[in-house]
């Protein structure tokens, strides 16, 4: 664990809100998966159908409930959104590389990892994580330096999926490729002047690499991958946004995987 | 075009700052658009080259510059990322059903179209935008009611998306899909007890409609629909970003189009 973060962003990312979940899906999400929430605050005099399903939750795993106005709601909530509800849980706990690929084994599946070189919004890394879960992705590969934190913003946007995928923080991204091709893993990552995504072959193990917004994935890391893929750009503008180009080359991977 | 728009909802756009541009990028696109940029705000004794850029376009289009502290640009600003530069723009001018197909014969494709079904969130809408133009789809269909209008954080999310590919708005959009399927367009849409996206013919003229987050595609929507694709749900979690759907999806029919 020790090797994969350091004690300066945790504390900035606590600050930053960590330990809460708001809005209705991600609190709901959270009892469902087991987490732990240590404390629930939810609107007074609310009755909407939602609102009894989270209160039959806290009631079941013994979660204390607070029932505060509006205005503490909106001065707690970091997103602006939370919908009446937020939900105070252990800090986020980063995966382990072990976790990833005991998930790709129980599932008997290959590994099949995505790779965040920089991904700076968290509204990006929550989509990104929420998309990892639901393409059957084993996890998720964050470094430790210019990226976001696992923030309330993020497990919102996650819908929940933070719960289930683990997300891994490395030090060094490329030290990290090196170890994972060792033990198998292809890299493909995307760039307009790669091979078109579908002319490739993405089955076996495989990490997907998705670079920063505007920038792009560095030469270092573009260094150590296998494949450059492109995905079809038939507009006027740049580039796609980068969870819906990771959903894009995600849903190419599990095309190929399920042999069409 | 008086069909599509009513006074009340423009009004409450332009107060949402409409007429406004933000970040650098989405400035220079607007430029490079021809786009009318009626005044530039620029952050003042800024040096850096997309600085620099920016007022080269300025000159070449007698557009007045006036240069503003940090704070003035921070009140401005409607998305809090203005990176030292805000345009004011003619309000944003809705594009007719007519242009859509024009853009369709133009490049001599089938038409390809996005409908969509209540999206409420602006990064959505203008990510979906963006998508919509690199896809090569050639318009994207909003309803009058219960959707966002056209904001200058849409046009940020958009990356510029938003000067070239049309948006036409709609009073009702079963009424529209009624009038689009007489001129040969089919529909699909996406739900989960639909049929593998891959299995689909979505070759020909087609409609893609995306339903809002949560609620999904409504009843009467889905009546009108031909197909319903379902995206491969590998995961603990219930649903896709709506535009990262909406992107899996697009480049589905881009796949199927390019006769892979």
């Amino acid at each position: 664990m020790s090797d994969y973060q350091n004690s300066e962003s945790r504390n900035r990312e606590n600050k930053a809100g960590e330990n809460r979940i708001e809005g209705r899906n991600a609190v709901l999400e959270a009892f469902r998966s087991g987490k732990t929430v240590d404390r629930l605050y939810m609107l007074d005099g609310s009755r909407e159908g939602a609102m009894q399903t989270i209160r039959k939750e806290a009631t079941k795993h013994g979660t204390p409930v607070k029932y505060v106005t509006r205005q503490r709601l909106d001065q707690m909530s970091e997103t602006g959104r939370h919908q009446g509800v937020i939900a105070e849980i252990a800090a986020y706990s980063y995966g382990e590389m072990e976790d990833l690929f005991a998930r790709a084994e129980e599932r008997g599946e290959d590994p099949f990892f995505i790779l965040l070189d920089g991904i700076e919004d968290p509204h990006n890394l929550g989509a990104i994580i929420r998309t990892a879960n639901l393409a059957g992705a084993h996890g998720v590969i964050i470094p430790k330096d210019r990226a976001v934190g696992m923030t309330a913003t993020v497990a919102k946007a996650s819908a929940g999926a933070i719960n289930y995928t683990p997300v891994v923080k490395v030090t060094n991204l490329v030290r990290t490729m090196e170890k994972l091709a060792q033990k198998g893993l292809w890299f493909v990552c995307a760039d307009m002047d790669g091979t078109p995504m579908t002319k490739l072959n993405l089955k076996g193990p495989i990490g997907l690499v998705i670079g920063a917004e505007g920038s792009g994935v560095s030469r270092l890391v573009r260094e150590k991958c296998d494949m450059v893929a492109s995905i079809p750009m038939k507009g006027e503008i740049d580039s796609l946004n980068a969870s819906v180009a990771m959903g894009v080359l995600s849903y190419e991977i599990v095309r190929q995987r399920s042999g069409e």
